[in-house]
């Protein structure tokens, strides 16, 4: 299918024409290209930019959403968390991962960086509903004798990377994870690092999230967690690393050097008490920084236009300079570094060879105008109920409102049935 | 005209009816009231809450809406806002303030607390759109020798006060206004301060906005601006202090001895890098906090459910607590509070006798859905977006994306075309 935008706002590039054909962008001109088109898009008042990346989220515990509130990390996890998903099932985990799903294409995400359980059933979610995902089975090690190539989450890992790496023309790929330094052993760090590097896979892991694991890491290992992943080889492949709030200026120069990707997470940092990262430092470090929502239980929104706009405001706040971190560096670390974080080197990007992965804003509502700068509206006043349209692959999935890939009431209907049933 | 909200969700008091006859409620039940109404309301997957209260802000900014991006407060004002407002008209602040009640209004705010200029305009929009605010003439004053008796802001804002305070059945008041400690002569504080107190005014201020403010202020008047206030009789009267990001511990005391309220601008204050108010602390010492947006000039919306995610969530991160700050502590600063700093006793709540200050937010959306406890589905998921109905004194002025007072396809074309005009 041809598709032609006419004249959207492009933030960085000013008003263009934006042709796709198939899966990929063909020409972004200022002047309108030649030949047929099956449709043509008026983008009168319409923003045109790269669908958004989510790059650490749990995207199941959308069944979490508002569970437990107002409790540390620790015991959110250990009281609340922990038992409610002994309680899961493969229903309870689809139907989570198909409200995610619509939450996110609705507000402009077309792919997202996962770790979770019951995975298959958000492969499944992921390629019914057209977005795209890098999707990986949480391990988690505590008994020191145990064998990791027997441990049956690693096993269920490396089937899942087996049997579903590269499906929907690479709109899923699968990552290796290990949850944390604090929830495994050595051995099975070495494993799955070995694991990954044979066969070309990513790592997702949590990094420093709170100071006491932090802390408690340099204690147990005599080492930093990010020094104890270096070590055992984990940063010798593609990692992108959540939280790292508490890393050290070493530790930034360590991932930085390895290649390793931050994933910002400023809400789910500030409501679980677990502090501030310090994004411009990790910035300067030269490292890869992108953004994520973390799961709904601790946001509770999977809405990355809203953490864009808590990154830009926090930290001109928290290092009390307005211009601390320019608009254009938010925009990339929720685009184009984000497409990079999950091996995706054709898409995050408004350019002729890409992937069509495309946004549209509305900017014609009354909390977009005036319009003098469009980096600034993104940023600054616009949220996720002013996406008009989401692509991905050159296919639309949302549009005014509407959901082409998925029945919206029949999942909200399926994810109360499973809530009541299961966890109240 | 009789009116029953059948059965909504009401945080804090779970599901109840509530009728209203004319402007005020008259019962909230478990049972369905006997008698005849002129409209029963449906109120399935519906939250009803008290309108919210924007108790900081300058309306008609929302001509300055990303305008002057990434500069500190001060090279903000004098390169950018300062030049800009020199430049303001009749027509200017009318299309500006009309622009900002729509949007306060879409995202349930019933009443505002403004300082600004030409505010003859925005009392206009107040009164044809059903709002409700408290409304001030900025008074700033540089001349050590002249004298506030003849000063034409002052002038101006007594015969404001004179002409248009409680105009609307009470929807319009006015309160006196300086604008700060570093921009104003003690003498002009003396003369506000007393006709305020004689004429049963209250005081719109900023205070300790930036940390250089607070300490200029110390070496100008050898005392803190909240001490200089309370010296020049200012805090003999209802006064609303905004932003206060840099007091004492010991004005915290003295402000909440004499009944002061500090209206929290957290957004702002991160976005212009000015630093973050100590909430926590504030509350502890017994002062009435409220919520604000500022102007848009520096937010950019006029959202207070945004104000309240991110005080919700800000303090808790900056304070390394999960638990700090209950979720219905933040939701009474941008209801109840508000209304008592606006001298509307009869406000900001659900019960018999209050006005009808009513909104109503969608539960039935793909990122409101599960609920466990509605306080949190108002603070981390629910958005403006969500705003089904607004009412003030029993009138609707908005319900399911379309407004009753207004025509918003004239005020966003006004908007622009006085941007385009005046300001590019």
């Amino acid at each position: 299918m041809k598709i032609l935008f006419d004249r959207p706002v492009i933030p960085g590039l000013g008003k263009k024409y934006v042709a796709i054909d198939g899966k990929f962008i063909v020409t972004v001109t200022d002047d309108r290209p030649e030949g047929e088109f099956d449709r043509v898009i008026c983008c009168n008042n319409r923003l045109l930019m790269p669908g958004l990346y989510n790059c650490h989220t749990h995207a199941a515990m959308t069944l979490f959403r508002g569970y437990g509130e107002e409790l540390p990390l620790h015991r959110w996890l250990q009281e609340r968390i922990f038992p409610a998903e002994e309680r899961l099932t493969n229903r309870a985990v689809y139907a989570a991962s198909m409200l995610a799903a619509a939450e996110m294409i609705g507000s402009g995400i077309v792919s997202f960086t996962d770790m979770y359980n019951f995975n298959e059933e958000t492969v499944s979610a992921v390629l019914e509903t057209g977005m795209k995902a890098n999707i990986s089975r949480a391990v988690l090690s505590f008994d020191p004798g145990a064998d990791p190539a027997k441990d049956e989450r690693v096993l269920e890992g490396i089937r899942l990377f087996e049997c579903c790496h590269g499906l929907g023309d690479g709109r899923v790929r699968i990552d290796m994870s290990l949850h944390a330094e604090y929830t495994n052993q050595r051995s099975y760090c070495e494993y799955i690092a070995h694991y990954a590097k044979a066969n070309g896979a990513g790592i997702h892991i949590h990094l420093s999230e709170t100071e006491a694991e932090h802390k408690e890491g340099i204690e147990r290992r005599g080492m930093t967690p990010a020094e104890f992943f270096a070590d055992t080889g984990v940063f010798d492949v593609p990692v992108t690393a959540a939280h790292c709030v508490w890393i050290s200026d070493s530790d930034m120069a360590l991932m930085a050097k390895k290649g390793v990707t931050v994933a910002h997470n400023p809400a789910s940092n500030l409501k679980l008490g677990s502090g501030i990262m310090p994004l411009e430092k990790v910035l300067a470090a030269g490292v890869n920084v992108t953004l994520g929502t973390d799961g709904t239980a601790s946001n509770n929104r999977l809405d990355i236009l809203r953490e864009m706009y808590l990154a830009a405001i926090l930290h001109k706040g928290v290092n009390r300079r307005a211009d601390c971190i320019a608009a254009g560096e938010i925009i990339k670390m929720a685009t184009v570094n984000g497409a990079k974080s999950q091996g995706r080197a054709d898409c995050g990007r408004i350019e002729a060879g890409c992937r069509a992965d495309i946004i549209l804003l509305d900017l014609d509502t009354v909390s977009n105008i005036p319009m003098y700068e469009p980096e600034y509206t993104v940023l600054f006043s616009a949220s996720s109920a002013d996406v008009r349209m989401t692509m991905a692959d050159g296919k639309v999935l949302y549009e005014n409102g509407e959901y082409t890939t998925l029945d919206i009431e029949h999942i909200k209907h399926e994810l109360r049935y499973v809530c009541e049933h299961y966890f109240d």
